[in-house]
């Protein structure tokens, strides 16, 4: 029994209670969760004496979540037991009810943290074959180092933005198959379909984190988009990895789902063969079943057609795999880190995670209901994200949406 | 005439005046200005109202120059012009003086900026050939994108640290020639003599900065040693370039030089040919000559050795065009990041940038005065980079030093 009211079949109710940070019309910026189709105001929570513990109170009244990040999991818990606690009191303070309760209308969702640094991995075996199947064929597909090491890079953290965002189609090179290279647009602009991971609590530089401890460092879990332009990676990322291809903008979730929120849809991750090395190995490898969609949308389309369906379960290499690589140099991890996993490719045609998988590198564009059909994203196009998952009971965690349409080039 | 005495031979006379962050004793970090063996407090003189701008002076009592590299060139000379009046007063406030001076040795420096982002360019073209040269052979030195565009990528802010820092040995992936891979500690540590340039203004999301105005959001410049892991690099770079084996410790020296203390010792940068693209042609393509020096001394050793000398002058690509092409896909640069220019190699042997090509890949082990020889760093060794610009009339500008000492893995 609670006094705030749910939607029928919503993904966000008590236990979910994803963090984020809202700024009310005319406010400032504060860390909220969500419930329903409302925002829930941690500050005005604090403010009224709700946590008990002095530095929890303080973290919940900054503009950013990042100082609550830093506090671990059991801070995190006892926020959670205390909100779960003040919305199902019988009996409470209706003016601390409402203003503490925000319509989500009356809210603009933004970033939940300050990015100190954005990683991102190449952990689905599937799309970094299919990559490989189109770009050296099927006998080179993965690289040799694929299967020993969770490849990633370091990706840019000033354009990541909060969803919705429009996307601007970036300038850069483009190098056709004769001649030297020109200067325009990019006609081969994707989506990639990712999860991302937001650092809690971080290392200090020089002590790497175990693949065991990996998880409790996480705060969370986010859907991410990584807009791509296809074109400009396959001329400038050699040796040194995309740069413009990648860095015009990186599109997340608003909405963090805690880990404590997944945990009954925690399964088994895919076996590995060869054995990884021992410090990328678990006592147990699990990840959680969570599916993911995207849906896309042209200027010409009275609604979204889903276009893929995949799951965050098949990723090859595991979230804590990753922090334990990430780390094992010495390289520092510091809350509000967001971790993204890589396009997320399932092991059939209609689960690939971009569309440079979905229509093969352009030789096979995916038909909409339109009649139109698509190798790359258009001006216009409005590209979504979503995903959820589900426990045993039924219970649906929801993990909100990422959305952006497409801006004609400058 | 000058009421503070200098040091004979300073580098750090009137006309340079660098930026940095310091804190002394048991005091918070605050805002400093570098002359002879001396820092200049200007939160001190910001609270004695020596800076006219109400957004000069709270910006000058933070504990980072962030907020006063985004206030932008006009801002940045007005300081330098406030404190060199106040540095040439006849009759002063002795109070304020005494206020003002910190000893260097009583102080701590700091990083001089929050690092939002840290980019890494490749823009020696003396550096990438000889790299091709050892790793692929002579006819295919260079990569086909190299002389078209400034090859980048982005590098980890979390573990940019400020000089003197020592540096732990990373473990790694290494690959046998056969066999599969190990974990261990690098074999190969190595130094990269570069150049970094702080940003002061920014740029809005999806809006290019262009060449031309490119210089006006440069802040400064410091000295940067990228500490690599080659043989970790050569393992996991494939496809998405280096990660672990750069991203265990990058460290800066202290102090920003503003463009205005370098503009006499402007000269024009080295020709292009192929001529670049528009978007990276520059009105009059210039750069600074500042000679670069590393020193190397073994624990054996009673005194460093230096082991090269090159000159900023050298880079194919200017700072300029770094930033042209970084912004052209719309990406947006943000005050206090970090642009180090890559390996800056010389012409002649004696000019090179890292271990890597001093030692040809381990094959040409250096001399040392010592007797000892070096193919990569040892663990005790210390590496020291140092650079200076002379004006026409002889004045020197002093960047510094970055120095670390090599430590065992963990």
């Amino acid at each position: 029994p609670m006094w705030l009211a749910l939607p029928a079949g919503t993904g966000f109710p008590l236990q979910n209670l994803p963090w984020g940070v809202a700024q009310p019309l005319g406010g400032r910026p504060r860390p909220v969760v969500r419930l329903g189709d409302h925002a829930l105001d941690l500050a005005v929570l604090a403010d009224a004496g709700r946590f008990e513990e002095d530095g929890v109170r303080a973290a919940l009244q900054a503009e950013t979540l990042n100082a609550f990040m830093a506090l671990g999991r059991p801070a995190w818990r006892a926020v959670r037991e205390a909100v779960t606690a003040f919305l199902r009191e019988a009996d409470g303070d209706s003016g601390l009810r409402e203003r503490a309760v925000h319509r989500l209308a009356d809210v603009e969702m933004g970033l939940p943290a300050v990015i100190g640094d954005y990683t991102d991995f190449y952990s689905s075996r599937e799309h970094a074959t299919n990559v490989g199947v189109m770009f050296r064929g099927v006998d080179n597909a993965l690289q040799p180092n694929w299967l020993h090491l969770p490849v990633g890079y370091h990706g840019r953290a000033s354009s990541v933005v909060a969803s919705p965002r429009s996307v601007i189609r970036p300038h850069g090179q483009l190098k056709p198959s004769e001649g030297p290279p020109t200067f325009g647009p990019s006609r081969e602009l994707d989506f990639e379909l990712e999860m991302g991971a937001f650092i809690g609590t971080g290392n200090a530089l020089g002590v790497p984190v175990s693949a065991d401890d990996a998880e409790a460092h996480v705060f969370g879990l986010a859907l991410v988009n990584d807009w791509s332009a296809r074109d400009i990676q396959r001329w400038e990322y050699v040796p040194l990895g995309p740069f413009l291809a990648k860095n015009f903008l990186t599109t997340v979730s608003p909405w963090i789902v805690p880990l404590d929120a997944l945990e009954p849809c925690r399964v088994d991750a895919p076996a590995q063969e060869p054995a990884p090395l021992d410090y990328l190995r678990e006592a147990r490898r699990t990840t959680f079943a969570v599916t993911l969609e995207a849906h896309l949308q042209t200027a010409a389309m009275p609604e979204p057609a889903r276009i893929t369906r995949t799951d965050f379960r098949h990723l090859y290499w595991t979230l804590a795999q990753q922090i334990a690589h990430h780390t094992a140099s010495g390289c520092n991890l510091r809350a509000g880190d967001l971790i993204a996993s890589g396009t997320i490719s399932g092991p059939t045609p209609d689960a690939f995670g971009s569309l440079l998988e979905l229509a093969w590198k352009g030789t096979k564009p995916i038909a909409l209901p339109s009649g139109e059909t698509r190798a790359f994203l258009e001006d216009g196009d409005t590209l979504t994200l979503s995903g959820y998952a589900t426990h045993p009971d039924g219970t649906r965690i929801g993990f909100g949406e990422v959305t952006g349409t497409v801006l004609p080039a400058r």
